[in-house]
């Protein structure tokens, strides 16, 4: 990486630092830019540093949105505002909506809680999840927060918390993935989906 | 893709167009981008328009430099400056310093002849190169442009052009696997390369 100009070094750099690119992929990157058509180049810097501008968190939801109010499916009148699928991360939301499954709101918890790496109650928007079930017009909380051990004990915590409203609170089913084989399923993920079988 | 916000999607896009960085990198690449701290973002986007404000071409060797004049290695008195190393890009010249092998100077073509691509002579720094070794200087001029047909009609497009001036012209050995790319290629393959180097 030497005999590189300072300025092209950095851009090198800053490539380096994202997660999953390597040295030699960091360099390719940052002369790939070197020759980009100036506007391009200048639509790329803009589009960083507008992602950190612009995008704010949704006051009901706590999903990503820009500017200020409700995000768009806060407030779709399309969407069922009674059910609310509680997930980790804004990430989680895309997936739900790609399963096209899905009609009703969300609750990003922007984390799950994690002693290991010091992450409590009070680092996730959990009291604005128990706001909302508060305010009434929460009727089902969908508890998808991921299935391991720390996706399964925020569920847990978040269920007691919200069990004194009297809401109905739901798991997502265990099971083997759609288009998996058997064999390659862990005995934890089949024992589950033996005990949640249903009748044809 | 859906149900991001315009911003983010914008980012995604963009890391998206990058060489090698499918739809599922570029969503994580952008959310990287969102968590990071202000003045690290800010300081991306910066690199990203000062690659594009301050880089520019060495006046002798084509080199990429910053500002004006002849670059630090053409302006370097511990390098050999009767000989002339040419290679298609920038790139090469990080490859070959890295073997640690050649002390003299470098002429970046910026490309090779490729008429199915309508890149013609007048397209690549040539004429530089010729005006270099016209001015009597140079003594030897290594061709190393890559060894695979385009690159190989290139060293002897310029070799053709050059014999007049009586300097000696050699060629890369072929210690470097035949139509590979020098960027890629092992320092001990190049320093190989560079002993076995034959006169053309």
């Amino acid at each position: 990486m030497q005999y590189l100009p300072p300025a092209l070094e950095q851009l090198v750099e800053h490539f380096n630092r994202l997660p999953g690119i390597g040295a030699k992929s960091a360099q390719r990157l940052a002369f790939y830019v070197l020759d980009l058509p100036d506007q391009e180049a200048e639509s790329f810097a803009q589009a960083i540093l507008e992602v950190k501008r612009s995008i704010t968190c949704c006051p009901v939801c706590q999903n990503l949105t820009e500017g200020e109010g409700p995000c768009a499916l806060c407030s779709s009148f399309k969407r069922d505002h009674s059910i609310v699928c509680v997930v980790a991360d804004p990430k989680d939301v895309i997936a739900m909506e790609r399963s096209g499954e899905y009609n009703g709101l969300y609750h990003v918890l922007h984390g799950v809680l994690s002693p290991m790496n010091h992450v409590g109650p009070d680092d996730l928007r959990i009291s604005q999840l128990v706001q909302r079930v508060a305010s009434g017009e929460v009727q089902e909380v969908i508890m998808a927060t991921n299935p391991d051990t720390e996706g399964e004990t925020t569920a847990m915590y978040i269920s007691r918390l919200l069990k004194p409203f009297g809401v109905k609170i739901t798991r997502l089913a265990y099971g083997v993935p759609v288009g998996s084989h058997l064999e390659y399923a862990d005995d934890a993920t089949l024992a589950r989906a033996l005990e949640g079988r249903r009748e044809m």
